[in-house]
């Protein structure tokens, strides 16, 4: 099928693109001595993270369990959960599927800890669980001092194996609290397998932060339009864009698109929700929920009601969250057709 | 089952608020004697239509076709689409709709009267069409002088039937250019069967709008706290929240929850992205996609790890779009889980 033939909004990855982007990842990687270990969350589709796993990567990372259940399902035997996972249903979920694949957990608090302890214990498997360190983002993570506690905590209970640590971002204003941890557990004694770091733009500071010995990285497979603001991508190297089309001119500098924030996500770059690539001085300023909001007043040339274009979105992560399938293409066909197979699972 | 044991994140519906919503917005429009449809975009579940129309509702709005066939599937017979569907197979789906039930559709430009007109010759229907009046908010829709020609080319096509005129939002300030197009079509000899308006804000001026006869809004049915914000509801009419999980407390004051822009969705109201219910003074300022980042130095009491809140999310119509399934409950249990059936779609 051509892709002039799609409805749209659809979702366009170019497979020459993300092939390319796939390969260098997993290049860089291997340049720098470190396994790659592709976050899945950016795609949610097991075909892919099967193409990232052949070129090289050692197993994947999950955000949540659930995901992490489809991705097992479809045959994948090394998953990490980056995320903190609390509560007996999930920790119950997250052992018994640990019977299965080798699964990594993270923890970054007592409570956390014990409940994976609990849940391991309670389906017979030991976990592999790594410590959160906490960073610049202040998102989740344990700070040096607690970060050794639970490191013993981990060593000490025979139903987890403590992993090493998790650093996210791991942009190297995160080394000196890491060292801080690792030299007090090498006088501990503890081992520390790995140091997993992660984040498409800290993949570009991982030569000056030799303790990683293992890298996750998400969006790099299609990147977006912020990757390409904060330098992380060139355009080119974008993979994904939304086919839309005009649906209405309302005067001569303005046109709608039938693309708004449940086809492209509602999230910003600068002042604008993503780049067309047909004309590239028109600025989407709005959505709505259905439609985008384009100022043309910079276009020497302006699209008609019925045209094509497309849009490289902000943040693709969410984008491919919103649709039930993306489209693989080439050479302007349709090479394959993925169903997000991950899509919506929150749990 | 008890809401305590679904998993997090979950939408609950409280059924209460929800039916109290649904006869208020019925009262207010026939208190007024115009016709009240709901939009299904909000909700995008048959049942809930379904409990709209036996209160009242003479017909729903659905923003995409494909939403409207999964409606039309579910046995609803009167259904609007004030969204301008331009292209082939979009046409083509819309006027074999036609055939089964009662379809309004509409158009802002030539070409789109056109696309319409040829698709309902090909499958043999009258197809009604109502022309979108340019507003405020310049998003579609065309100015009186062109509104007027394409009631006038409508009308005098064999295929189409002029429904009359589209107005969003429908407040007052949108009521002087109606009312040229008004006049001059009753100039002209042509009927006007319904003005329908639309917006939850708008509804709230539909006294002050004498002109319309029909009234569309979708967001009164759970409301948000971009509503409370501007005025439209009280936090007693949200119906929507986000049971949520406290995952990490990486300091005294600040807390992650498990639910980010993929389960919350990133719109913001304010400097926020929704109200905490039981911590009215955290701040949630940042989310990325799977956490919530939260402020609770101004809390008096603070959440430990584990702990569940419930949060009333910025733009309803958005969340539920990110859910397969969302949950009806009263006093503490789940009543009805709800499928999202039209979830996701987008042609």
């Amino acid at each position: 099928m051509h892709i002039q033939d799609l409805e749209t909004p659809s979702v366009l990855i170019d497979l020459d693109i993300m092939e390319r982007n796939i390969q260098r990842m997993q290049a860089r990687c291997d340049a720098l001595s470190i396994d790659f270990r592709p976050h899945i969350k950016t795609h949610k589709i097991p075909d892919i993270a099967r193409r990232q796993l052949e070129a090289g990567a050692v197993g994947i990372a999950c955000q949540k369990v659930t995901e992490a259940q489809v991705f097992a399902e479809a045959g994948i035997a090394d998953i990490q959960i980056p995320y903190i996972v609390i509560g007996a249903t999930k920790t119950r979920r997250l052992a018994e599927l640990a019977r299965r694949v080798r699964v990594t957990a993270a923890a970054d608090s007592l409570p956390g800890v014990e409940g994976l302890a609990a849940a391991a214990r309670q389906a017979g498997v030991v976990l592999r669980v790594l410590v959160d360190l906490a960073t610049s983002i202040q998102r989740t993570g344990a700070p040096p001092a607690l970060a050794i506690d639970l490191a013993r905590c981990i060593d000490s209970e025979p139903s987890l194996h403590f992993g090493g640590m998790l650093v996210y971002p791991s942009t190297v204003d995160s080394r000196p609290a890491l060292l801080e941890v690792l030299q007090q557990l090498d006088r501990d004694g503890i081992a520390v397998e790995a140091v997993s770091g992660g984040g498409s733009g800290a993949a570009l500071e991982a030569a000056h932060f030799p303790e990683l010995t293992e890298l996750r990285v998400g969006t790099y497979v299609f990147y977006d339009w912020s990757s390409v603001g904060k330098g992380w991508a060139q355009q080119s190297d974008c993979a994904m864009t939304i086919a839309a089309t005009v649906i209405s001119r309302p005067d001569d500098d303005r046109a709608t698109l039938d693309s708004g924030s449940k086809a492209l996500a509602a999230d910003r770059w600068a002042d604008g929700h993503g780049h067309i690539v047909e004309y590239p001085d028109a600025h989407i300023h709005t959505l709505s929920e259905e439609h985008a909001h384009v100022d043309l007043s910079r276009c020497q040339h302006k699209p008609a009601v019925g045209e094509r274009v497309h849009v490289i979105p902000v943040h693709t992560c969410v984008v491919t969250n919103l649709h039930n399938q993306i489209y693989g293409v080439r050479n302007g066909q349709v090479e394959v057709e993925w169903p997000v197979a991950a899509r919506g699972l929150l749990w």
